[in-house]
């Protein structure tokens, strides 16, 4: 892609772009100058989900006190329904909104490994999120289970062959991200199902990284188990709920090992023994958070809205826009694309290898208005969410960091990384 | 007490009432004639809690985006040492705000246990809270150990004989309700710890019918772990997160099962090996509900600003007002009190027996604008929470209740309990 044209470029692409009516259903401040490319991280508030919280807030919990409980029992598996719908290709019942990915994670993967009783391994790869890695040793330890950690490349991704590989009739178990957290490598659902089912193992996924950024078909590649969060592209806040999904002929075949109460059958008999509800329902726990529930049905009906479709093409046009900004302006600069360069192998992200990745970081937040992330040891990573990210944003992100770099600004700031959500 | 001066006894104790003008600082639709006395299950919204809900949303993730998250990562233990401090009598880094009462429960019993591996028994009570003997019914069969059950009475609570008769050198946890959720009995916490501890076994409170009504003194009796929602007496929002307490010398000795990145040491080095954080930390899962976290601490901090001390002495007396009026209008009427007759021995809700208790509930509910709630199998709670009720709100709710048994209203009523929150 030629980028020589300048700014206008960025001009002309947006005012061809058909999702670009979205970014006013969102909460921006446009006269501060502010270039967020964080979106992969924590996304914008949509005004609809400022406007829901009132609801729920005022309204139904302010006056309708606990009334209201009578709709918002069904609000996990309502919300998990629009997701499942419009986000992850999944059928009602399949899809519930409630407790943390990690929480999540825990359950759906001890559940799998009952599931394979007589298998020994979980097999993840070492460039998974950290918390995936983090609750798949715990469950080995507690469980007398081994945990098997196969390479992933952090710039190109997990290759299918060294899966295939590692995957045997010990694996009870296969946990990986369908987009690589830090390069954006996407993986082959399909194929990845195929390797994992072949050995008669089970396949969870986290979904984090690619849900409302590329289409998912849960249920057309008859895959098992999944979940992800829904702060980043699905933009429903802070810590908002995530969600899990069971594939239906599957659920009532499942024990998960927190036996809350909203996950019992009968839960208002308060009987004296514990059975699990039919179905996905026995993977909820406790008393589910309401608002937040809430706030990611809201969010995923505007995704839904604009089209997974429109806005995974629009995710493709914008990350090969800045790819091609990133060889004409960074590369003599000394980075390097540490993401999949092939935009059908990587999700809405895009990471940068320099080496003074953190500094940069740091110069580009507080000197030049443009919000990236930096993710360890040497990587910006840069998320235009499509729905609400304009190409003039990009443009002007790249332009001010390629001058951060030029003008040495970064030096300024110190080399010892701090925290960096 | 005698109540035979009629409504104007209310008004007078309302009249002299040090915290009545609490109930401004709440949302109360004063045109509605509703009285509520479901605050135990459900509590009222808190005007502040509105305003601090709306700053975090528009302001500090609007506006702020991911650049909050440097205050949001130290939410969960600000909130908790509000928590502990007002509330819980606990010291700075002993409690966390996080996850729900469930999962709050799951790993701190299965740390407990871990923490006892010779020991092979699990107590509680048959009339504990469901999710509390779900739990640990879950627990137990995965691990391999006994519940084992001990009888309370559904009317006066535990007795202490019965418990010291339960545990013995095979125990290695107890878990009981400071106030029972049916009958509102009350347990004496030092004398359970010393029961618990003379046995070499440890214990964890469930608190979520007690904290912010009754004085607790976690580190006072020398205890060793607990958990509470934040919706009921706390007023935080329908599934706000919950807390757990760790007493402080103890947190680094102990493992939870669900080994999540918020809970490692250097969670942002991101690194191969879960380590977990030093102390109570390592407790935390995922990332934190940001909002219901805030919404927790601006809830504690209204509570301490009426005070426990005000507040618990209103709750003993306008429930020792709601049983006067009880035993003088609802026992002739068929009612017993199903709660303990000394207000030394409860919480702040008071529960009757009444062979048509759930028709009676609903017909209050429909008809006469009161809200108590319904607890299997013929229980009418009313829980007074004492920082928005007035005494006269007491007063309309049993004289309307006898009126709708009176005039046989409830007659019109399914006698088939539905779902009850």
């Amino acid at each position: 892609m030629d980028v020589s044209a300048g700014r206008e470029q960025a001009e002309a692409l947006d005012a061809a772009d058909p999702v670009a009516a979205f970014r006013d259903r969102f909460v921006v401040d446009d006269d501060s100058d502010l270039v967020y490319l964080d979106g992969n991280s924590l996304g914008r508030l949509p005004k609809a989900v400022a406007g829901r919280l009132d609801q729920v807030v005022r309204d139904e919990w302010g006056h309708g006190l606990i009334r209201s409980w009578d709709d918002w029992i069904d609000a996990p598996a309502q919300a998990g329904e629009v997701l499942g719908r419009h986000l992850l290709g999944a059928r009602p019942d399949e899809v519930l909104v409630c407790d943390s990915v990690t929480v999540n994670l825990y359950k759906l993967a001890a559940a799998a490994a009952r599931a394979r009783p007589e298998r020994r391994v979980i097999v993840t790869d070492d460039d998974n999120f950290p918390t995936d890695r983090y609750v798949l040793a715990g469950l080995a330890e507690e469980r007398g289970l081994e945990l098997r950690l196969i390479h992933a490349d952090i710039d190109a991704g997990l290759d299918l062959g060294t899966l295939a590989a590692a995957v045997d009739d010990d694996t009870a178990l296969v946990c990986l991200s369908q987009v690589a957290y830090r390069s954006g490598a996407l993986l082959d659902m399909a194929e990845v199902t195929r390797i994992v089912h072949d050995a008669g193992a089970l396949v969870i996924w986290d979904l984090c990284h690619s849900v409302g950024a590329v289409p998912i078909e849960l249920d057309a590649v008859d895959t098992d188990l999944a979940v992800g969060c829904t702060y980043k592209y699905l933009n429903a806040g802070p810590g908002a709920p995530a969600f899990c999904y069971v594939r239906r002929d599957f659920a009532d075949s499942l024990r998960q090992p927190i036996w809350g109460w909203f996950g019992g059958h009968e839960q208002f008999e308060m009987g004296p023994t514990y059975r699990p509800a039919d179905g996905m329902a026995r993977f909820l726990t406790g008393t589910p958070p309401i608002a937040g529930i809430r706030a990611v049905q809201t969010s995923a009906e505007l995704l839904a809205e604009a089209g997974i479709g429109a806005l995974r093409a629009k995710g493709v046009a914008m990350t090969e826009y800045l790819v091609a900004l990133a060889d004409a302006w960074l590369e003599p600069l000394g980075f390097r694309l540490a993401s999949p360069r092939d935009p059908a192998q990587r999700g809405s992200h895009v990471t940068l290898h320099h080496p003074e990745a953190w500094r940069i970081c740091q110069a580009l937040i507080q000197r030049a208005k443009v919000i990236p992330d930096y993710r360890t040891p040497d990587r910006l990573r840069l998320g235009p969410a499509p729905i609400y990210t304009r190409y003039v944003d990009v443009w002007d992100g790249l332009d001010r960091l390629r001058r951060v770099v030029e003008d040495r600004v970064y030096e300024e700031y110190s080399a010892e990384p701090t925290r960096v959500t």
